[in-house]
């Protein structure tokens, strides 16, 4: 008997239609012989709703109480599901995430998973319950108060769970089919991938991929928890997220796994460009400016850094950052003008970010090349680059971007014979 | 510094502008230099909604899932309450039944409290924050689940805080001013009450009136919690609950407390009647009958026993129960027609009780004359009578119940001089 995490999202159980539909499902899975641990998001926009009525009693609400608030959105959806799971003639029992033993720090909002304690779930598995958890909630064990994991909570509920009770496979369900080669709204050449390294899929999730949360994927890595990203609303089998001694693995087994060179395109539309104009260009510049940002709260991805013109002794600053960290790092930046001494700021926020993904670049050559050929064909211009050791990423225009992702993907062999738009759903 | 327990119900709390002016109210009662905890139900008709999902998932809820469910409306009106505070400047927190202590047996959906430990709130108050607490719910231990108090939940957990933390008072806060001497809404002469004693209000509550709970009324009786029963919309003085004690303290004072012998006339529409016709005159067959109702789970509340009839040797026997329950008492009846022997059954559900409730009736005389001329004089049939010590009872026509309730109001001297409807509004 195999014991089986899956974990819905909110779109899967929108409504009291999907509620069951995603029953029938667990009780399948559990009809098939398995244990089954189901981490649970809030129905639909729950979460969404609290935050606006929040918003409306106060500007700014007290992390404790928000968290408690966005809490209660899991409640309603892991209860429902247990209820008609029920009906269905099936024991189970939800558990919210304090319940579950799911214990973080105090940081409201953003808490880290520090330990998971499942008593009471596997003593719910021993007599034979299905166990429905409340995602993206845990537990402070010194102020006794409820946290929030932060975005993608839920997921990394999830893994935590199949970690603890070592499970044997962690499904991660959504309205696509799996990981694909890029976005099927955006490629539509796109297939699915029927596995992926765990490190690519760390990429891939870093640079736009928001099948799986990144957080999720690390957990999986370091606590050794297969994933098994899959569609609700299909039965096919989605991606395996393999990390290297299963792939190595799978690859003795002869199932012709030859590591491919180029696994995806990632596109990613949520980042904004800050240019710090005419900075002297003195040691230890940078790093004041990198300080400033820090400070700030924002988080950092790219950065390029002219060559200085001679005549000036200045050089021009950019980088990359979440969108909505912008405001907050330019007005830290102007704060201190002065003091940095450089001339000006730009933002422009009309940027995308397309990033090649494959754990084959390591030991293959030109594939940059390949890259700004294929960009260079169609005319798109490259406005920054990055790489890591399997990954090579640009930022191009806004309006460049889908069109840059399509040629891309045709140009590493990666487009697929069919559409892929009509078996991918629209997000998550 | 005194010590104020507040409940709010969810039409005091039903959107953001309702929790900001309860924030306030709140917030006045802290500047006031008490030490307040406030229990909050859930937000308007969040419980009826969350009914009414839990319906189309599950035809038969299954009871502890139901209650899960049910207790995330409170977390979210609670978690918002204590937002409002919060952003007012004062220290807020909130707890859930659990967190608060509210340890009760394992009857989901209608849990009996069974103690109450409010470490947590005393550290909360001893820190000098405003304690805000989930109505409505509480914690079995034994099964470690959440659990729900049932109907009028909310109003139990405050006059349970009271209980436990040693209250000055318990303000009951609701849509109308207080107690009244009939319904407002049927008896536009009635008059707010400023005092009535936990008996009289017992047997009101009993007997139709709504703005307090029976269960809370009894619980704040029998350990000695001073209920104050205001309205959310005004500031002025609503009516107290008085136990014998303080009520014969009241009166030493002089305060003119003369026991009034009507205290006031109470309306409900919500009862039917079920005639059982031709029961064989012999010894054990009321006995039978309502044995028979009981297992079925209904709970009568008049009965009357017609004289037989000499030639048949048959009587018939009335009584009236929720109009809820009328439906499965018939079915049981029916079931056993043949083994009882009677002749057939009557429903009818067009019925009106009006109770007069009033401690003088122990001391004086003639009360009862009153009541019977007055519907006399209007022409209202009474078709049925019961009594305590300190009510009398008739049922009516439900077409008559308005007339009939004003006239008595007038027979016993209640009317006000103004009309009622003005300060009163539309029930809880």
């Amino acid at each position: 008997m195999a014991l089986i995490v899956q974990k819905y999202g909110g779109s899967s159980v929108a409504d009291a239609e999907s509620i069951k539909r995603v029953a029938k499902r667990i009780v399948d899975t559990r009809r098939g012989g398995n244990d089954v641990v189901v981490a649970v998001s809030a129905m639909g926009d729950t979460t969404d709703e609290l935050l606006d009525l929040a918003g409306q009693v106060a500007p700014i609400p007290a992390p404790r109480e928000l968290d408690m608030l966005l809490s209660s959105g899991e409640r309603i959806s892991m209860a429902l599901l247990a209820m008609a799971i029920h009906s269905m003639g099936f024991e189970a029992r939800s558990f919210t995430g304090s319940q579950a033993g799911m214990i973080t720090d105090s940081t409201h909002g953003a808490a880290r998973i520090v330990d998971v304690t499942p008593v009471r779930l596997r003593e719910a598995l021993d007599e034979g319950a299905i166990v429905i958890v409340a995602g993206f909630q845990g537990f402070n064990r010194d102020t006794r108060d409820i946290t929030t994991l932060g975005r993608g909570g839920s997921d990394t509920t999830a893994v935590a769970l199949a970690a603890a009770l070592n499970a044997d496979v962690c499904e991660i369900y959504s309205d696509v089919d799996g990981i694909f080669t890029a976005d099927p709204r955006i490629v539509p050449k796109a297939h699915k991938l029927d596995t992926v390294s765990s490190e690519e899929m760390l990429e891939l999730a870093a640079n736009g991929a928001k099948v799986l949360y990144i957080r999720a994927v690390e957990y999986a890595r370091r606590h050794d928890v297969l994933i098994h990203a899959r569609s609700t609303f299909s039965s096919g089998e989605g991606t395996l997220v393999l990390d290297e001694k299963r792939r190595a693995a799978l690859a003795q087994q002869g199932d012709g796994m030859e590591e491919p060179i180029v696994t995806g395109v990632a596109t990613d539309v949520g980042q904004a460009k800050i240019t710090v104009i005419g900075v002297p260009d003195v040691p230890g510049k940078a790093a004041e400016i990198f300080n400033i940002v820090a400070k700030s709260g924002a988080n950092v991805d790219m950065i390029v850094q002219n060559v200085s013109a001679a005549a000036t002794g200045r050089t021009d600053i950019s980088f990359t950052l979440p969108k909505g960290d912008a405001a907050t790092a330019l007005k830290a930046l102007a704060g201190e003008q002065t003091s940095v001494g450089f001339e000006s700021l730009v933002h422009d926020d009309q940027i995308g970010k397309l990033s090649v993904v494959g754990a084959g670049m390591r030991t293959h050559s030109g594939v940059s090349a390949t890259l700004f050929e294929a960009l260079s064909v169609t005319g798109v211009n490259i406005e920054m680059i990055s790489t890591s050791e399997i990954r090579i990423s640009v930022v191009v225009r806004a309006s460049d971007l889908a069109e840059a992702a399509r040629v891309v993907h045709t140009a590493y062999g990666l487009d697929g014979d069919t559409d892929a738009t009509v078996y991918a759903g629209t997000g998550r």
